[in-house]
């Protein structure tokens, strides 16, 4: 945890803030090793960022006074659509994307993606609001992602894509392309990534008549939750 | 399983190989659904890389006839040195940094490195060998890494980082540090990178005075792990 994140609901007073979640107390307590009279990097979701002084701390609660002096970090103008993989796999895409600042998830169905996958429960608000936070907290920023599934290939990308990619660069990851990834293009962009497997022709056809590029980051073929990590920061260094 | 590896044990004949590991013949099977007449991507461990044709498949044996007909990729010329992290991070970090090409890992001390970690079976040659051939098999690379651990973190970094990363740029991945990360270095590399929590400033003045500079990729703080298959690209995109 690089950031205590807040909400609002936690003010109890103008820059005073209780924290009350036991597990946040904990990991003040015993990862960070900081108690009364200790600084800590904080920040209120949606909002700004700062530190935080501890006034009071116990195991019940910690009192906080703090001084949300600068801006979240910027997130790169890019829209992630991504096949549904595997749970484990989805968490740490999201876990990874939303450390490097990636704001717009849409994950779909593909051929290739196991109707299983669908019924995994960390696809349920909760668990994806606890990957989020757990991001947030870690890369230290304080914007929530946005976050939606499409269970329904053809439809998203006929009548859904062209809204979410407008007027946006639109790239289509696919590891046997001829044309290079593209690097530090400074516009927005949406990227697509297939499954493990990859996606088969009629789909590749059908996001190339949406306007969307093939590009390839090279002759290595990287799992999907490295092929996120890797090409993000290309992107946008 | 982008590659089927085989090693030099495997030729019967020239350009004939049999395979009988059953985890190898149960994913041709079961997952690429392929067998007899059919063709793979495969290549021999430190070798070249090709096509194979089934010539015959059983659930004990295939024979392939085998073409390689082409080099294994370019590998990155990258020296990765990294406090040895939590044995699961361990794992994800050899396999995506292989998968991005490494060849050359050095796992070391540091004084936020618990010391259950050096007890792990991860850390294993047998183990080690495992995740290597997985992210070969991934990336389709025949370009075993070779990886050494360091218990004492002064010695190596005055007795032996010095030659490892001799004649090589000096990178030291740092969060908080001014220089920015570099960009498309066209030379040989040698990065470092602190375990979670970051290096005290003992050993950061240390890696200082060897030559190492800090640089940071921006105000995220990633996981290791992350930062490792993110960064990599940034270097040699």
């Amino acid at each position: 945890m690089n950031l205590l994140l807040f909400s609002t609901q936690d003010y109890t007073a103008e820059n005073r803030v209780e924290i009350r979640c036991p597990e946040k107390l904990a990991h003040i307590a015993d990862i960070l090793k900081k108690g009364q009279g200790d600084c800590l990097k904080a920040g209120v979701l949606q909002g700004r960022l700062g530190t935080a002084t501890i006034e009071s701390f116990s195991r019940e609660k910690a009192v906080l006074s703090v001084n949300l002096d600068s801006d979240p970090p910027e997130a790169p103008a890019l829209t992630l659509v991504c096949a549904l993989p595997r749970p484990k796999v989805f968490r740490r895409i999201l876990f990874g994307a939303t450390c490097l600042g990636v704001k717009k998830f849409h994950f779909i169905k593909t051929w290739r993606v196991d109707k299983s996958y669908w019924n995994s429960p960390l696809l349920l608000d909760t668990s994806t609001h606890t990957i989020f936070l757990e991001a947030l907290a870690q890369c230290a920023d304080t914007i929530m992602p946005q976050l939606s599934f499409h269970r329904l290939f053809k439809p998203f990308v006929e009548d859904i894509l062209p809204d979410i990619s407008q007027s946006t660069r639109k790239l289509l990851a696919h590891p046997y392309a001829q044309n290079p990834f593209p690097f530090n293009i400074n516009q927005a962009a949406t990227l697509v990534l297939g499954p493990e497997g990859g996606f088969i022709p009629f789909e590749i056809d059908l996001l190339e008549k949406g306007g969307f590029l093939p590009v390839s980051a090279g002759r290595r073929i990287l799992s999907v939750e490295n092929a996120v990590v890797s090409l993000i920061p290309r992107l946008y260094p």
